[in-house]
């Protein structure tokens, strides 16, 4: 091994690693969130359902930026200060999911809820966005890689923007924002015809 | 590394590593609910036997989950979005397996509780169903592997149909949807024979 | 890749990293039970003692644990079903110190507390035992491997043995019984000489 | 594989794996921590800025300790039982930090907490120190990891000092004492030009 490879591949290995077991973390502690109601009647377990609806719209959100970051990771060649760093960041935002998710879910998607909930789901994008300009800079520069760039690049930037416009629509609704949201999560989720070949999925 | 290494059995490695985390977090998160009596007089540990009971099964059934995830694992050869999204619905319908856990536990194993267990037994059983499916189709096709995939189906076949026989059953004594779920853990656990050696398993 | 290599080290070095999850998952939570005192003042802090005393026993405990684990687990050759069971029974009585552990620090160190930390202790010991014997049985039959098991098999039974000796000396006192719990900690913790030599530390 | 390799690198990477799982879940269950309030008015949700402010303090602090072990840990070239239990020390102290995170917060950073919250930031720079003297003494000793050593053992000194130095002026007000926490994460995550390139970052 020579004195440098924990800045190789190696090295980020290691961050994807981490980053695993943080997202795999964040993703399961949600459902602690899930209380069982006191009583046994049937009618008090379907007052559960905007916890429930809560839980598993955060629980896409969360598997979604694992599924990327898995993708983005692979052309990642070597760790820098500030691959850790915009990482690190990246978890953070992640990590304050769980707390607007029970936010928004006892507060039965309420207004303010909504509000606090759609911003919890822009920091991370932001974070994702610096990260990315990250890899495509020191990482691999191969024409498959900067294609992926390019088109996720694009994609997240929709998905931002779809987060600010739920705000003010929120006021209209909660349900609004709960919609654009959910846009965001089935623009990344359902396979995307080109997009989906490029990424050497094969569905 | 080539470009699309992340898509062959590296990336394989990336899921399972992860599937692996939540799965150890589901696993472990349920011993949470064994709250310390207030009190320490025996008789008090001893009214937590329905908890322990609940905790027990759960956790024999998580086991169950992970053991056989490795194993079908071992046959997929690159990652799609198919088998990314099947996962990722099947460690989402595992980690409900916590809540009915502890609902089941608190309500002593009452008859409502026990259809929302067996239900929550249920829903990764199809889950898994699907994702064998796409492993099936996209991944190692030799003798070994169609042999293994052919009789699990078939086991997972029967699982699903005990659980399902569970819920009417519980109608009559909830203890006769819990033997159902006992049932299917023992049918795992146990070695069974040719199964068995099929498995390489030395027991 | 062979159609069996799941059953031979990349198998067993997935077990090893569930089950690293798992003790990381254990050995963290009990932390959880460190709740800060409503009031800010230092006597309030100070009542905690019991509850940290507990922490600090039970993740050296758990540490050991791991410790062992790893060592052992290198003497494993391929996965049977024997190794997979007595492994996930193994964590099942390891998860269950958590539990021991709130109860023996919200009980303020008390005579049944420590009596069922001690049974706590003595179950993983006893699974450790048959995980132990499987791994001596079909792993590597080294001369290394087998004076390895001699050792520390012989270090298994005298800790198993110092647990059921603290619970009757409990009755006397349950200082009595802590103090068997801590020998048994500092008996593997500290570096033994001989034995460590074998195991090639280098302290 | 020969016989002693589990106390080589393969070794130190189950050591690096396991501390991993462990720094990730240090800091993710501290957002456990952040409870909701109760009602949706906005002004609830401010009072909860002194239990945010101790989360993003108690983050940067853990996810410094990571990256440090990260680059650390790739100068280990064996398992000796030193590595091991100082390993298991500075994770043991790392733990407590969710503990006087959330004393902290809840006390709105309180004199009495903030003593606490820097003894608890004081006690992993010693195990940190002792860790690292273990690695420079059995580890690699090549020129590049000797002006590591040297470099970083120079910056953790002055960390211990200015948590010391951060005690007594918590007489004064909490908040002197906050400046010399957050002066020394500054320390760490700003690139800090000779060391960062030394470092190998590429920032």
């Amino acid at each position: 091994m020579s004195a440098d490879e924990p800045e190789g591949r190696a090295g980020v290995g290691r961050i994807e690693a981490f980053s695993d077991g943080v997202i795999a973390i964040i993703i399961t502690i949600m459902v602690l969130e899930l209380h069982p109601p006191v009583s046994e009647r049937m009618d008090q377990l379907w007052s559960l359902w905007p916890v429930f609806l809560a839980y598993v719209l955060s629980y896409a959100y969360v598997a979604i930026y694992w599924v990327n970051h898995h993708r983005m990771f692979a052309h990642a060649t070597h760790v820098s200060n500030a691959l850790l760093w915009s990482n690190i960041l990246l978890l953070f935002t992640l990590s304050l999911v769980p707390f607007s998710t029970s936010y928004l879910g006892e507060h039965h998607i309420g207004r303010n809820a909504t509000i606090l909930y759609l911003g919890t789901m822009l920091l991370p994008s932001i974070a994702y966005a610096w990260l990315q300009r990250v890899i495509r800079r020191t990482g691999r520069q191969t024409e498959a890689a900067l294609a992926y760039h390019r088109q996720t690049l694009r994609k997240g930037a929709l998905s931002s923007f779809l987060y600010l416009l739920g705000m003010p629509l929120t006021l209209v609704s909660p349900w609004l924002g709960i919609a654009c949201a959910a846009v965001v999560a089935l623009l990344w989720i359902l396979p995307s015809g080109p997009a989906d070949r490029l990424f050497g999925g094969r569905a």
